[in-house]
């Protein structure tokens, strides 16, 4: 007998997610036999809790298509970690309630590490309870840290668009440079490992190309070696770019741009580390300086995603699937690269215990010795991730992105969920 | 005979003042009998003053051809003002010596408002000194605040990337509102005018759409009334999108922005407004924001430029060539709007007179009532200007954008120059 699928996007989300939705949708419609419908969680996990789930059944194939060119969470994300079992055994047991009250068989559960965790641990828990659940991860993450997976779909679409900035920025600031700034700063994503930063050094491709400067959050941040690289930039090129990563620590471990806050995993929240990098340079080299903070719109920036990368987001939700009516549980499709040059890659899996909680840092043969810019290795394995463009449609000027109705499925439970 | 042409790129520089400068040359090209080179000034008008000139003559076909579709000043631009000719008439008297020297007949001067001044009185002094020198003014400004013509080059393309931006970023904030960010601010330029945050209401096509807050620098900002829109936003949608222009003033007239600094033309240098009304918005409100600058980003993202606009820059440049060639001096091709839907539009010229240092405000028209939105009116008007997409030619996931050798022309006169 066929069961429904829940599907769910986590954490951040991207210019691709919304691709990944389209593979997962698109091949579900494919396996009627084994996949009912495909219930989307109305900002992710919470929509499970609370049992608001979106009934994805009713969305025309048009649709669907659309989403493979829409930035953003269409049916909504969350930042909402999930407790170990010990901690909050009551959240658990409620997902399997919903999962049951609603005939769901298939868990797809999209985000980064944390989220594979909580795929994992909902495995476990239908195991002890007795329902069955196949649980199935999708790796998703403009920042690059699954391990295992070669890469994770939407850091090539960020690592293009802050390339391509970088370079665009850089011939605005050589043009200007004689008369008014002289230093453009330009600040990325990336709050452990410097992957979005490193993208910008393709933007080069001789060493006297910008970016001249790359602050990595590897690289506990030397004032007076920062200083005299911009310095020696300015001196030869009349100009410097400095591309920073909201990261970038003191040697003391300490954020150069801890506001002090934090979001609902505890992490710091970062932004602003271009102003402080700039009243750096200001105070110590007087040189004039500008600085663009790109924030959203490095990961929702659809209109010049990769074409890569999409195809790859469409692919693992495609086979997330595929997985889970061959039979496979607690698992993770992983993208494998198969050679460099030509760019080749597949589809592989791995166990969800394997990529849990677990961090992959930027390999520091990727970052050159003084620190500032990447290597060859680097740029061998970052090139090929944002080979092509896929532009959406547009109409009057302005991108076609599409709207799902998401309309919600009748509630079956009587008692509420109230959430933390 | 034919004489030599001088072209100077002045000011900010844009996605398409190349493109501009691609119509000049090739269409200088098609009429060698009365233009013999064209030169350029290396960073604009100090070139000329220091007789430093790039021969473009020597540059291939698909280099010129290639200046269409890339971003910056390809020949360097300068924030750099003549003043009157009472105050620095000597300045004035070295620019004919030079034009002299290199046999120069022909002045193209691209830039605003304060750029077209200069050719004005270059046109002037040249006539009281005797010597015969044509002066054509082509526009160029992303504040779009020249006078008599429709639009200035350079405007549409910012407005299509501060329109998608908008709207690529709202889907992303809108995904995310349930648990995490609920207002994201998207600070802009415009210094006087709000010609650009007016653009990103082109973003949302119906009331809930974003942005839902517009600051423009027509509008004293009003704390209360601000906010009470935010908090209507976030109740009602959940999120709330807020576009501030950087030159937002205080009701006094006061910049929110105003760090102190001053430019060469006097000018405040503004920037981080966005992190000021992020913080008021925390502070009244306590939502999680979050903030992009998009500063030279907006300006260079040649990537997404609009097609109308990138025809139309190529269009005053070719125009200016022609005028100059057909008898016309101290004029400026403007672009005329022959109608709204369909846009078609036309090139005229008027008088350096009449637009030198007058800077067109946008119209109160455009602005809704309560000050936060843009009006039918407004959107009639800036439509037509996103037209379309000109996407450069990529290679390995990067645009192809084109660096002149830009080769100098041996100089001729004996003493230098010495700036200001």
């Amino acid at each position: 007998m066929a069961k429904n699928a829940f599907y769910a996007q986590s954490g951040g989300v991207t210019a691709v997610i919304n691709a990944t939705a389209c593979g997962v949708i698109e091949t579900a419609r494919q396996h009627t036999d084994k996949i009912s419908k495909v219930y989307a969680g109305r900002n992710g996990i919470i929509g499970a809790l609370t049992e608001d789930l979106i009934d994805t059944s009713v969305e025309p194939e048009e649709t669907i298509a659309g989403l493979r060119h829409t930035p953003g969470g269409a049916f909504g994300s969350a930042r909402y970690k999930l407790k170990g079992l010990d901690e909050n055994r009551r959240e658990y047991e409620r997902l399997i309630e919903v999962f049951e009250a609603h005939d769901i068989g298939y868990f797809f559960y999209n985000g980064g590490g944390d989220s594979m965790d909580t795929a994992h641990k909902v495995s476990q828990i239908g195991k002890t309870l007795g329902f069955e659940i196949t649980c199935i991860g999708i790796p998703k993450t403009v920042d690059n840290d699954l391990p295992i997976t070669d890469v994770c779909p939407g850091f090539g679409s960020v690592a293009k668009y802050v390339a391509i900035s970088t370079r665009e920025a850089a011939l605005d600031t050589a043009s200007m440079a004689k008369t008014s700034t002289k230093v453009f700063i330009l600040e990325v994503m990336g709050r452990h490992a410097g992957w979005i930063a490193a993208a910008a050094g393709l933007a080069g491709e001789t060493p006297s190309d910008a970016p001249h400067v790359i602050l990595f959050p590897e690289t506990p941040f030397d004032e007076q070696a920062f200083l005299s690289r911009v310095k020696h930039s300015v001196d030869k090129h009349e100009y410097c770019v400095v591309v920073v990563s909201e990261g970038v620590q003191h040697p003391d471990g300490r954020f150069l741009a801890d506001a002090g806050t934090r979001d609902a995993f505890g992490h710091a929240q970062l932004g602003g580390v271009a102003v402080t990098i700039a009243e750096i340079i200001k105070s110590h080299l007087g040189y004039k300086y500008h600085y663009a903070i790109a924030d959203y719109l490095q990961r929702s920036a659809r209109h010049i995603a990769s074409a890569v990368d999409v195809e790859q987001a469409y692919a693992v939700g495609k086979h997330a699937v595929e997985l889970a009516v061959n039979g496979h549980n607690a698992v993770m499709p992983t993208i494998v690269r198969e050679s460099d040059k030509p760019y080749r890659w597949s589809i592989g899996h791995v166990e969800l215990s394997r990529v849990a909680n677990r961090e992959k840092k930027m390999p520091r043969s990727f970052i050159s010795r003084d620190g500032f810019a990447i290597t060859p290795t680097g740029r061998r394995y970052l090139k090929p991730l944002i080979a092509g463009e896929d532009y959406p449609p547009y109409k009057d000027g302005l991108p076609c992105y599409v709207t799902p109705k998401n309309k919600a499925v009748p509630k079956r439970l009587k008692e509420p969920f109230v959430l933390r």
